[in-house]
């Protein structure tokens, strides 16, 4: 079921009902703008992630920053964003199944839709589906460039698939999918320089072999919001999908940069709005914001500017709150901000995002992928 | 945005879209029973609790298996209930806030409704309400067993505060809460045996002290899955709350029993069906489910009855399999069941139950409360 707004425009933060999922807009905006004036020299593209957001309103906002369209990692979130007017979008993930691969076919009448592959059993699925459709449907090869996770290894392995796709009259070689996971996250800048290095070295490799064999890619995607800096620098990416970047959380901000402090690129525009709900001891406090609704799998959350409230323990609906000593103690009923240790399943438990803007409501966005991981 | 249901009525098991949430219900139907004989020579009754299963459906069919109501945590889970004509109902958790207390006091009109406090300052804000709803609304007093999260120390702070819930001419003293969710866990038969032992003593002492000041306790409620047996044998508890006996998880299988085996009261009867969507090397499986997709808080996923195949690591839309030496590997599009290792925030993220017989869809069965946290 969806759940109705907590809030109307026009509300002070405080009256809004909780918990609820913030956005600080100017935050998020100056987010949008950061993003787009650090590509701008490297000559990147952005095309940013959707599987943070999942909202066909904010893809229209980062594409009318300069985004030149937005990555989505399911088909229902492919659906939520055609069916709202997104024109440019590429899963860049594998899609099994006969149901799911017509549903992404049909899309491809709405919008200009690109899918990745890392078996040639699948690009025979695609294949069928696209002939049925009456498509020529988009095919990225993905390799694996450390992560571990999906995708065919560098070089002959992945020359092999994408010849596999240019030979289908059905599909059409649409370039790498060259992600590294596992390296947004590695705390050290030089750590995560050299993975990424890594992964460039692979995939410049890839690239050339393609070329030998008349393969050109119009998309070589790559690059998150822990590492975008370096693919976008290198030359060989000319697409980056990075989706954390417009609201940040509190793993991205335990990075370091280049000097050794945290990285700062953007600022913290997202939150999760509480209720103190009980007071059942001077240093304790009970917030309404548990493990429902909020993305623990990063870490616990943070209280928003107040070092000195611990967010020690989550269960179902109550998140406990140590008040260390000295510091002033929440009332019952206040309202605290808190930072999500991990954005993109925060996002995914709400039906609305709270607009808002020196402490007013000023919008809410439904969040029409919501729960759409078919 | 609500998400279209994953199957039809009819369906073979291998072609439900996924990820889904299965309930297997031969098993379901079995724990409804088992509990049922559980308590019947106990004498207490079962209020299951809703914060795990979000749906009337699933209310009504515990009420038909004896349940005497529905306990929920939250006022949009109370609304979905009364809304889906459930007639008994305890918010088992404190409410902070005027728009929350109304909402819950209107439905004071559709069911019989209570909710606990732990404060006398909530009391007044109840009190508020209902005189302005003209209803009597009624009210138990939470006490802290041991679990310290929300409640009063037991004995005289709660003996005081069921006095002031009793002196307003429009609220009702319900009883007493006494709730030890952090038992439910401990390993240990004997460990978790004295942790309860500790809580009932305490729950014991409380009530008699009420008592001495005139005051019965309709309900003493308390007991989650792992360890309703010892409140409920223990001549004070009278209600009994567990939630996650319908379906189990990962980590309550965990728990030992007082052979030292792993608990075996209950089935497991809830399950993500996943499908494998790349297989990038032979002893390594991806399958669709993720974080969004399954709750990770209590250890990641397992795979049902393929202890050869294990859940090594999620990521948002990602589970990465390792197939032990000398295993059978899923094949590219096979269906694997899931386990979940929590299965309260699991439910939180769909919007509909397949309920499934001899792998074939019997019914489809709406969430109503999924996302209901307000």
């Amino acid at each position: 079921m969806q759940q109705p707004p907590p809030a109307s425009p026009g509300d002070r933060e405080e009256e809004i009902d909780t918990p609820a999922l913030l956005i600080d807009l100017g935050a998020f905006e100056a987010n949008l703008e950061r993003m787009a004036s650090l590509l701008r020299p490297t000559g990147a593209r952005l095309r940013a992630h959707a599987k943070t957001h999942k909202s066909a309103v904010i893809a229209h906002l980062q594409m009318k920053a300069g985004a030149v369209g937005q990555c989505v990692q399911k088909v229902a979130e492919a659906e939520a964003l055609a069916w709202g007017g997104v024109p440019d979008i590429l899963l860049s993930n594998e899609v099994v199944g006969a149901t799911k691969i017509a549903r992404l076919a049909s899309l491809a009448r709405l919008a200009r839709v690109a899918v990745c592959a890392d078996d040639a059993e699948q690009v025979a699925m695609l294949e069928a589906a696209a002939e049925a459709a009456r498509i020529r449907l988009r095919v990225l090869v993905e390799i694996d460039v450390g992560a571990g996770r999906c995708g065919v290894s560098p070089g002959p392995e992945a020359v092999a698939l994408a010849q596999r796709i240019a030979a289908s009259p059905h599909l059409r070689f649409g370039g790498l999918q060259a992600y590294h996971g596992s390296a947004q996250h590695i705390r050290g800048y030089a750590e995560r320089a050299a993975a990424i290095a890594e992964a460039v070295a692979h995939t410049r490799r890839t690239v050339e072999q393609l070329k030998q064999q008349g393969l050109d890619c119009p998309i070589v995607g790559g690059g998150g919001t822990g590492s975008f800096t370096f693919e976008a620098g290198s030359g060989v990416f000319n697409e980056i999908q990075a989706g954390s970047y417009c609201f940040m959380d509190a793993d991205y901000a335990r990075n370091f940069d280049e000097a050794g402090a945290p990285v700062s690129t953007f600022q913290q525009s997202l939150f999760v709005l509480g209720t103190v709900m009980s007071r059942p001891k001077p240093d304790v406090a009970v917030v309404d914001v548990g493990l429902k609704a909020i993305s623990v799998d990063s870490g616990l959350p943070l209280v928003w500017r107040q070092p000195h409230i611990r967010y020690v323990g989550a269960s179902d609906e109550h998140g406990k709150l140590i008040i260390e000593d000295g510091a002033t103690a929440p009332f019952l009923g206040e309202k605290l901000r808190l930072v999500p240790g991990h954005c993109d399943p925060t996002v995914d438990r709400y039906d609305w995002y709270v607009g808002v803007r020196d402490h007013r409501v000023e919008c809410l966005w439904p969040i029409t992928a919501r729960g759409g991981f078919n």
